[in-house]
């Protein structure tokens, strides 16, 4: 795979806690990526060019993270037709369900894959990037789907098999 | 009062029903303003010239209605100094609980002055403008003044008066 | 495009009123799809052996509506390595939320891409895939931008622009 | 009582800390149980075989337990006749209440029993088990009128009696 | 099978319009049933004698329906070991979701097996009564089965099958 | 009973259709009571005077309904030790359930006695002000216990008892 | 003040926590009180006598508190004409909104006077039960005035008052 | 600046925590501010004294806090045209919700332009009287347009930029 693919951005420093966990199945399965603060409220000129240039520089998929008021992922969505993934972040006291109804509930003609709040939505974005990357890349879909033979395999020896003698 | 000093901004058409409130009271203290359907995710390039030049065009509120994920407050926000108020659309099955949580959840930086959910919200939306511009304009004041004694006495002379005999 | 790229599935034959915004949409792109009720509930082998087929029949996106506790989306995600997208439906008195958030609350590693409660989400739903799909398909990807710009032009023309004289 | 009766399944191994509330029960009243990690996501095949067998196996009741997108308990329940009792998990910040949803809700056809949030809910899910088995079994009913007697006399012992003098 | 098996109760006359969708499951099974309104808030004592007098009286399992604050399937619970099924009613304003949390939520050692709010769930808690007299009547299983075959059928009849030419 | 014992007041004429099940309940058992439009929020200073004076006016309860950001039940019982009770009235698009978390979640120190959402809260209102004079008054409390058995005898009487042949 | 007047019940030792708030202020006032655990779910046939008894035994106010499903309150109301005043436990992961809804939401008829969730509410049910008590007792009314009066120095004396030189 | 143009209220002494993030930023401003505790529920008539008297005082903004039913940011709306920002504090374990509701749903006529709940809500509330002020006050937004450059610039530097190699 030449050049980078997914773009991971997020609203703010801080939630590189929650999108490392992206970046870590990008990792994982050697997907090019870049990772970048791209904030809609603080840096809304960076976010109109990232997602304005995102289609002419090869993005195939962008992760967007962000919390509270989450306008990041959308407004990306708005500006470019490279698919938009959204991760909501439990930024405030509202647990995440703020950014969960800020991210989703977008109207016709700009669509946004949301996944759940958190780490497990961030590395379920990083999934579903590789899962569309790998609709046109047999190689990748077969690691994909080693990977969760092997998820299955952890569930099955792990498991307590607790029985009443 | 010279030019135009209110700008009201909605994310679509349809949102002219519930942001005609806004409208109304604006004609009725006579402030110059301006009503236009301005899309954070139909027309992004329209929302960050409009935001961007809202300053220099020498507005001093700015309303913004929207419903489901609304963005269109907080973008604009973020793209201009002017204050901005965003009047919460109910435009989905959560009843407007989703643009209220989008619009006011605002990260620390970019504030939006929220007001209720639908029409009362785009009505004291545009009250709160004339407030806000009456701070430096004694007729102005004066009438809003006034209505309030209106509203009161409306209340006084319309209310019920049931006492048992 | 050959063969079937967009499998649209939805949980019961009344879903269909809020699913046929995917189709639309699908058909307006000329992206070959099927549409079918196929329902975790009451045909979950019917749902075990769509979902564990559909890569070799060439599925490149599957997009799932489901109300209530909705589960289609997610065990369809569970069952194959094609990328799917969930739409939540009202069903039930609480408005969508309870479909949100049984689609959208997914475990990590098993990834389902979720969009709005109701037709906007349907509608959504498609134009992601089709933007997936636009992502190796340069003439897909044209449509789509002349749709938005479309769209834009259609907001532009009709928008109010009132002014006070 | 012969073979067991009541089969205890989670989605994953750290549902265990919630779960294992019913297993204590199940012990107290000597029932025989087996507990499993069976996940509806990461092992479905497990999952479809482990639902169909439960019958002929002879369970006579399944308690199945589950955090966020709760599936598993909807989707066995929509694999057996054998009676499924729901327990939702609260696996994320939404405090479980997402996971509550994705079980009760189960369309017409395809019921659930659903206890509450966390290990009241397990426990509980193991008291309604047994109450089910005691229906047709005069000593374990016995047992339960006991057991609630017992928990009777424990308030009412343990109770504070303050009264101002 | 000999003597009332199902005892269906629900707070209000009212709730009949929801109950009756478990009515008629009963009668569709050939299943004894009894269906009463029994009110916890304004016939306390018939409520007391009814849940006291249950298991005498050879009834397997009771279904309560009730509304708002629904506290009838919890307070039978309260007073008979027979397992109660408990059904939210939608009867305020608030969809159902408070009589869902007033029946669910139960403490530690009186358990309510709680179905969908509105009519499904009311189905779904004969179903689950089935279910409960099934694990030890061949026949009824065979019954409920059969249905659960029928269902199916159904949906795989009436399906729309739609594909691209 | 002599002079007005309970003032019934409401933040807006049209709460009227709400609050007159109040007003019904206090004309069937003869309290004295006035109703009066006050609202917190257009006429604050009637507010405070009404609050202010009831004390020394001789009521011994006030009702206070309103939609909302209701503040007129804790404002008056910020501004008077006469017992104050709440009715939240559904006057937006989230059901009441503002108005009910406006009027409940008093700070210590200043209580609202807080009754359901709408009429029913509006009736019990009354119910509960009969009742508190009912603790010095043997006559009224005659004709609540009174109410309160021909309530339990309507509920008997009319109540289907379905049981199969 | 002879006699009990004030009944505190709760439904389990561990709401002693939240409830002592009201007990507090009970003996801050001298008002004679009764602490009790009277569970609705474990000890339902103490619940029922306590309530039943409570007129003749001179009870003048109840105040009820209990968590998750909290049925205590609405119960003892039922079986009782003397006031009920309800405090929410939070007892669950949902923060007291599900004892919070199950206390409040009672159908017309049987009112249970609602306090906030939590010791706050417990606190204002007493405070309401003095209030209550003292409209027919002056020497109970001047101390509830001098008390408010009290708390309203302690704000003014503490309060910051900080401005800018 | 002459005279104090900014009142910042809170409901309680403990409110400072939060509302401190808006009286550093009128520090870092140098607008002029008063902070004071001013409660509607403990201290009503000094709440309506400085509501009524604002405007004469110069106060040309007035930011108020508070948590639970917060009342105080409606309240001095209503008795005053002076603009008020409202800040929910998250008080209770509702996590401010029942404040943001509170505080936002105003009815038409008396406006509150309402910040996020907490500490972003209050510093922005600040920001947002800021740029009210300087909409007459050229030096005041030449400082806030740089606050904001430099904003940006932070976000900017601090930016993690990881891309693959």
């Amino acid at each position: 795979m030449d050049g980078t693919l997914v773009g991971v951005v997020m609203g703010s420093r801080s939630d590189y806690a929650v999108m490392k966990a992206a970046v870590e199945i990008l990792r994982e399965f050697g997907v090019p990526y870049e990772a970048k603060v791209v904030s809609a409220h603080r840096t809304p000129e960076l976010m109109v060019s990232y997602a304005q240039s995102a289609a002419e520089r090869g993005l195939r998929v962008i992760i967007a993270g962000a919390g509270g008021a989450a306008h990041l992922p959308g407004m990306i969505a708005a500006l470019t037709v490279v698919p938009v993934l959204g991760v909501p972040v439990a930024a405030t006291g509202l647990q995440g369900l703020d950014s969960l109804l800020s991210i989703v509930q977008m109207p016709k003609g700009v669509p946004v894959g949301t996944l759940a709040i958190g780490a497990a939505g961030a590395a379920n974005a990083a999934l579903l990037a590789v899962a569309m990357l790998a609709t046109t890349d047999d190689a990748l879909r077969a690691k994909l789907t080693a990977r969760r033979a092997a998820t299955r395999d952890t569930v099955l020896n792990e498991s307590l098999d607790e029985v009443t003698a």
